[in-house]
């Protein structure tokens, strides 16, 4: 039986489960990848009174586990980028493999990390960095490995998810549906990197990695929250036959690969909006064989520590053979040319032949009005004039064509303002 | 880079996609995973004329693949048991890696097989086996390697799927939607074994050997088809806020499994309920983790070429360390002791007292009554007895206790006839 030492870095929720989950399953480990798997070594800051097990050395110093010549797999928890990045340069540089859960760390300098790691003859597993337990990094390189993708459209931040869920199902303010997902213990104290996307957007960088073989560049990812959104926008979407949800979304179009994450029109018969509070969801595209969704939950100590394990698995097997982006042609834009059907809600005065005016905006800029909902008003008889909001589903349209049509909307003076616009999910096959 | 010698018998539907695949991703399995692939022998009964490719040595003799002393791994796509079974044990005793997607073959003879394969040391790869293209073996086997499966439940029928959708959709009969299924391919000329719930059984009982550790025993798996489904089941469940699916079902309880594949009703907010047409999706429940979901196409050519050729590059790897059933003291059973929710279409007379009755008859066995749907009939001033439906879903019960009040119920002179009773689906956390 092959056996393998282990240093890990960071004991919090996530260290905890697994080192947890490494105790419980070693019999299980054994049994199915016929490998064991010792954990020699433990860093944490607090030192030994954050670790319940008495077997374990433990380090205040984090740098002596990514520099402990015995250890050959090392797992990075710490999270951030500056000192988790050092230790994982440490680390690979000695010639440890590493895991790590670090969607930031991965997104900003996966790049370099790789290059690294291939130079060292060392493997990165990073299962954990997106969807949590749900192996959708597997599934990308490995179980869809003969197939080339074309699209992905994930659901990748629960902390998002839940509040859009909560929204919608209690018809709460976006700053009270927050409010209770920070008292579950959903949503961090600063929850500032999961609701305005960037999270999202980090891990949708890393899919297209992988999906696309090209290289990690964060940069590249056009992004917006959740926080844009209203209750009124989830209560139209609803009357139109939509969810809205957070979507990353990436595209391979000819060479040429964009990813966005956005608040996004869902229709409800797309696997996707059905998913709701905190969990993940991502379809893959792919030429020949289609859709295929993986669901789970996409964050919390015990998911994030089952693909940590498994990562470990993979790793006594030999790893994978190439790093994700290496000989490709493919070339990551941040210019955006995809079209998008659109939803947009806007005020406007409640008199004769607005509508028409609008409408001929529209036509003008040559987009197509698929659905109008203008409700009729309580107070439509006292006489005054009065805004009302009016929704409009468009055909697809692209970021610059939205721009020309938002700005002429901007300027007639029925319009008093363009409150929302909101990109509405296709099937692209 | 290593390169392997493939061998593949059988050139229909997904034979023909597997060597196109093969012929198309050739640089992409270069590029992701170092490997290539070369094929060397074609095994087709009408030979040449079946292969649209002319630099592959093809036999007529499907033996000569399976004993080609140059086939690193062979290949079978043929179906059925008999013939299939010679041609695997003739390849693994010859030392060759085997894939297959042929779920009869390792539902019936999977225990020999892989013991055979053990001693020969060589692997078998099965991804397309159950649910296509999806990768869920891959999942159960590798990403939630570390996690103990507490149970399964899987839509894992595509033909059924099908049905049960269109009857749903368009309210047509069984018969029906069976020809327009069999109309656009999506359903054999016989449909026997889809519809009656083998395949789905099938299936089940390999998800059990792996998510279990329980050996191949397709004998012990209990299963009902779709052929038992009325469009008036259908539209009832759609009142109570359920969908009636055939859902293949794998429990763990202590080390005990259980398996088995009936017509379900599954609440809509549970994401298998979505899942319509002829895809396939698999819930997995796992201690700590939760659930996960994969979805996608369930048969097809393409999509079982992607899980064949995923095979190839696994095997290319190292395959897997073990058979998945070493090891592990769970016991399958045939009996089962599970308790679900049930729910009865029950024929009974239009009289004062009959609901009474038939409560008494419930209360008795100790069943609670959850809801309860009687509609008001058209005729019901004529004077006349008559025979009216009554739904009614009741609290969780035992197999003993439903034959219980079957017997008890058929035995008043105020119910004509139980129609139809089926499983509703519960998480079981």
């Amino acid at each position: 039986m092959k056996s393998l030492r282990v240093g890990l870095c960071g004991v919090g929720n996530v260290g905890g489960a697994v080192l947890k989950l490494l105790k419980e399953s070693s019999d299980l480990l054994e049994q199915q990848g016929g490998f064991s798997f010792e954990l020699i070594q433990v860093g944490a800051r607090k030192g030994r009174s954050a670790i319940s097990y008495d077997d374990i050395d433990v380090t205040t110093n984090l740098m002596d586990v990514a520099n402990n010549p015995d250890v050959d797999i090392f797992v990075e928890l710490i999270g951030g980028t500056d000192f988790a990045g050092e230790l994982v340069r440490a680390a690979i540089k000695n010639g440890k493999h590493v895991i790590t859960a670090n969607k930031a760390l991965l997104a900003v300098e996966g790049n370099e990390i790789f290059k690294l790691a291939r130079k060292n003859n060392v493997q990165i597993g990073f299962e954990a960095s997106v969807a949590g337990g749900t192996p959708v990094i597997k599934a990308l390189r490995e179980g869809l490995v003969a197939n080339k993708v074309e699209w992905f459209a994930g659901i990748l931040n629960g902390t998002s998810n839940y509040i859009l869920t909560e929204m919608n199902v209690e018809k709460t303010e976006f700053s009270q549906a927050l409010l209770k997902a920070q008292e579950l213990g959903l949503a961090e104290a600063d929850p500032a990197m999961d609701i305005d996307g960037t999270d999202a957007a980090q891990k949708a960088s890393i899919l297209a990695a992988l999906a696309f073989h090209v290289p990690f560049n964060f940069q590249a990812v056009n992004y917006e929250g959740i926080d844009k959104v209203d209750v009124e926008d989830l209560r139209y979407a609803e009357e139109l036959g939509y969810s809205i949800k957070h979507i990353a979304f990436g595209r391979l179009v000819d060479q040429t690969v964009f990813v966005s994450a956005y608040p996004t029109l869902v229709p409800h018969e797309v696997i996707l909006s059905q998913v709701g509070q905190q969990m993940n969801a991502l379809e893959i595209y792919a030429k020949g064989i289609g859709s295929t969704v993986y669901y789970g939950p996409g964050a919390g100590p015990e998911p994030t520590a089952s693909a940590v394990v498994a990562d470990l698995v993979d790793i006594a097997k030999g790893g994978w053979q190439t790093e994700p982006t290496v000989m490709s042609e493919n070339v990551l834009v941040s210019e955006s040319t995809i079209k998008a059907p659109r939803y947009f809600r806007l005020m406007v005065r409640n008199e004769p032949g607005v509508i028409a005016k609008i409408s001929a905006v529209f036509a003008n800029q040559n987009i197509s009005i698929e659905a109008l909902i203008q409700h009729e008003t309580k107070d439509k008889n006292t006489g005054k004039t009065e805004e009302v909001p009016v929704v409009i589903l468009s055909g697809s349209v692209s970021d610059q064509v939205v721009d020309r049509l938002l700005q002429e909307l901007n300027e007639m003076e029925e319009v008093a303002n363009c409150l929302k616009q909101f990109r509405i999910y296709t099937k692209i096959n």
